[in-house]
């Protein structure tokens, strides 16, 4: 796995913005947007979903960076001042506290356009029919019906009383739209069999599930230094969370329980080496930030 | 025209969020961003091209609500008070003045997303390998060496004394770039030589650059309700444009001869029929709005 981080960290280094490809106003907020920083899941999701379908190792890298690019966009927009105003962010001041707002804007709807850009690259690097699927998968998890449709359920949401249920299905959109996105578009490197691709469908959905459960009891577990951004957030503006709507132990019991779920799937897929997804549904449940 | 016109307004209509697709809160004003308003010069362009080159219509109109969409979720970003703060667009409160900044932003985020959904439509809608195409050239024109590139020098050099090279060369992106790839995305729906390849680029910057120009005028000669958006506003803020830097008769020659430009590329074009294509650049430089 960190031999797989590390492969991450060069591609995004050496894709978002280098020297002369973009305005450096606009490059610099970019670049320290997405580098040092971040634990990657999304990207490393992306590899060992493709690793497990023997996938095009070139198609896998350049979905694994689209995706963290949406991913970072999405944390960029969401920390400014009229949406979460937050300050500190993978244990750095955010991109609008240390660039402005309008840089911070622009950064991240260059850092979306740039992921569908990794996406379709010339020259035969990628077969032209994966392009066209990396791209709607990644397209309909960011957009209305996935990541920013959960945003606007999640900024709706403030300060009222929402059901499980309703909590569940922000979060699968929030969250969980763009993790799935990232087992599936790994999937999507290779040509896995009916079977394996509906085992790692519900891998990807309990991921993205479990993720959100730990966040939310993170949030009120950890402190500010360990998770690298502002703990208590989710009390303190009143957001409903998993942990407030079922309690702490409860919360801990059903990630275990999502875990368990994921890894049944596995089993199921009948893939060969699934040894790199399992390790992150381990690792993702089990993280301290 | 007319009746292209109305055709991409009923296909953005049934394509932007609609019920039951986005949650209400983003839908909204997703769709208030982008209906019932605009030119539609840039969809009016993709389909133009393609009709000229014989291109598959259901991509020609993807591409044509795709581009207006980027261009659509540019002006609410742009529109936000920490970009240019206006509270007027198309004749109506702007996106963030109605639903709030918030909003704004996520509808912003979400219309740019959509675009690429709509571009990778599954089913054998359109070939997947034009799809690729389709989203290259998307991607390319709105991010940091197209359009998000051209905001930002465009951010950074309020207040500056720029050259006129450095007015082409940040035009050339900001708005620039999705007009020439609104040409050429509707010329990649077709299969057209590369001699009518070229001249349709030619054509394609022509008219990106004649299109500045002419908003350059128009801000200082037409008023804010014949515009639908606050005129005069490039003098206020002190922002360099064509009739700052060459006057406004040299402003006007300039469009003039833009047009001879892109009408003499399109006689070098070799194509059969490119009376759209002459139609609209007629009508992008002597437009009143």
């Amino acid at each position: 796995m960190t031999e797989q981080l590390a492969a991450v960290e060069a591609a995004l280094g050496a894709w978002v913005a280098p020297v002369g490809s973009t305005p450096p106003s606009l490059a610099e907020p970019m670049r320290y947007a997405v580098l040092d920083g971040g634990k990657r899941l999304r990207p490393l999701l992306v590899l060992a979903a493709s690793q497990a379908v023997s996938g095009e190792p070139e198609a896998a890298m350049r979905a694994a960076c689209a995706v963290e690019l949406i991913h970072a966009y999405s944390l960029v927009h969401d920390d400014m001042p009229c949406m979460d105003n937050d300050v500190l962010r993978r244990g750095k001041p955010t991109v609008h506290v240390r660039y402005g707002q309008a840089s911070a804007m622009l950064a991240g709807d260059a850092l979306q356009a740039l992921a569908f850009e990794l996406l379709t690259p010339e020259g035969g690097l990628v077969p032209m029919a994966m392009q066209a699927s990396l791209c709607r998968m990644l397209a309909r998890a960011a957009g209305g019906q996935g990541m920013a449709g959960g945003q606007a359920i999640d900024l709706a949401s403030v300060g009222l009383a929402i059901s499980s249920e309703q909590l569940h299905e922000m979060h699968k959109l929030k969250t969980g739209a763009l993790l799935l996105a990232s087992v599936m578009m790994g999937a999507a490197c290779g040509s896995p069999s009916a079977q394996a691709q509906a085992a790692l469908s519900d891998y990807g959905a309990a991921m993205g599930l479990a993720f959100q459960v730990v966040d939310d009891i993170l949030d009120v577990t950890a402190d500010s230094q360990t998770l690298g951004k502002t703990a208590g957030k989710d009390a303190a503006q009143d957001k409903p969370t998993f942990v407030s709507l079922m309690g702490l132990q409860a919360s801990r019991n059903y990630a275990q329980e999502l875990l368990s779920q994921a890894q049944a799937s596995l089993r199921h897929s009948q893939l060969p080496d699934t040894r790199a997804l399992w390790a992150l549904a381990d690792k993702l449940v089990h993280r301290a930030f």
